[in-house]
Formats: C-alpha cells, sequence, structure tokens
C-alpha cells in the first residue's frame, strides 16, 4: 500500500511509493482544471457557470468530472438548492481550504517567477 | 497575456487569465511526473535510470518528455559527462529547488492527510 506506520495507530502516504494511494491524491489536486477549481474556491462559494467561466478553458464535462472528484475526496462540498430550476454551489471544505492553501503559495510563486521562467525559456515559446 | 504590471518596470502572471503562461508552467510542475520528478531531485542528482526506478510506472518516452520540459522552464539542469557510455544527471536548479519546496509542502500534507480522505471517500476505491 505504500503506507508508513509513524506512529502504532496512524498510517500516513507514502509518495515515494508507486502503489501510494497518496499519489492518486496528489494527482487529483494538481490536475489541470482540479488545482484552477481549488485556487477560484478559495475567494467563496461558486455555481457551475460561475466556475466554468472563470476557468475559461474547460469543457463542460470535464469540469463535471473534476468537481466530481473533488467531492468524492472531501475537498469540494455540492449543495443543492430546491428551486426550479435547482441551484447548484461548489464550496471548499476544512479540508479542501488546506489544500488550497498550499496550491495558492505554489500559484503565487509561479506567478511571481515566471518572468524566470521565460529568461530560462530564451525564445521558446510556452 | 494575463499578465499584470505591479511595478512600472516588472510584469507577474495572472493565473486567473486562461491565456497566461503562468497556467502553462504551473501545469509543468503539476504533471503527474513533473511533480514526482521535482520531490525526487529534492535529495540530490539522479541519472535517468534512477529517477525512472524510484517513479516506477513512467515509461522511457514520457520521463524523457517531462525532463525536457523541466530543463527548458530552468527548473532542472541536465549534465551530459564524456564518458562511454555517456553519463548524463538530472539535479535541480537553484529555481527548481524553490519550486521544488512548495511542492513537498503539498505533497507532505497530502501524506499526512490521505487518512482523512480515505474517510471522505467511504468505500469508493482511489
Amino acid at each position: 500500500m505504500g503506507m508508513k506506520a509513524r506512529q502504532p495507530e496512524m498510517l500516513v502516504g507514502d509518495i515515494d511509493a508507486a502503489q501510494c494511494p497518496s499519489r492518486v491524491v496528489l494527482d487529483h489536486v494538481t490536475s489541470r482544471w482540479g488545482t484552477l477549481v481549488l485556487l477560484m474556491l478559495r475567494s467563496g462559494t461558486h455555481r457551475f457557470g460561475e466556475l466554468r467561466r472563470r476557468i475559461g478553458s474547460v469543457s463542460e464535462k470535464m469540469l463535471t468530472q473534476t468537481l466530481r472528484v473533488l467531492e468524492e475526496d472531501g475537498f469540494v462540498q455540492r449543495t443543492v438548492f430546491a428551486e426550479v430550476p435547482p441551484r447548484v454551489e461548489y464550496a471548499l471544505t476544512e479540508m479542501g481550504a488546506e489544500v488550497a492553501e498550499h496550491l495558492a503559495a505554489l500559484g503565487a510563486w509561479v506567478e511571481q517567477n515566471l518572468p524566470r521562467v521565460m529568461a530560462a525559456r530564451g525564445n521558446k515559446p510556452l
């Protein structure tokens, strides 16, 4: 399983182990749309259409799938309001807010250091 | 371009903007193999075969492509030693070490919180 026993009663993941489920969870939160969804939900609850517009380049199918995975993992809370047509809202859970903080630090580093990366790339387009 | 001028002479990226190159760089460092390569190079220089063995599930072609992208972005330094057969080593650059710190924090969170995610998933396999 690629799990390490740190304390007798507690198992944690081990990303170094190819079979460890922590790699799958890492893939979910670092997936192309997963990361952007988690970052955008930091600013508060969003409806599906809002997320899709802000991300700007994701298909309805891919965004639906991304949100379902993040909901299954416990990072995103999906709330359906009994209206006609039904209103569906997405928000970060406490766990989602925690992981999103790490993604935000990573994203801020990339934003701030983009000129260094572009300089390293020389004329090579991204 | 999705670039924000913070100071007159400095442009930074804007991950909120669909066309911003910072999204592409974020994709590179959060790609399935990109993240694992950056994490593994934190422990020091590695040869291609060592990286491939430690990652455990990546094809030669995908690892080659991953390393080339990270080298182009300035995160990884590739050194070829004039031996027969040539020895090729990969190491983090200063910029690579910086971004890898953020990935390590994210990875540690995922490892430590894997039991919470598994609990949220109930019986649903990853």
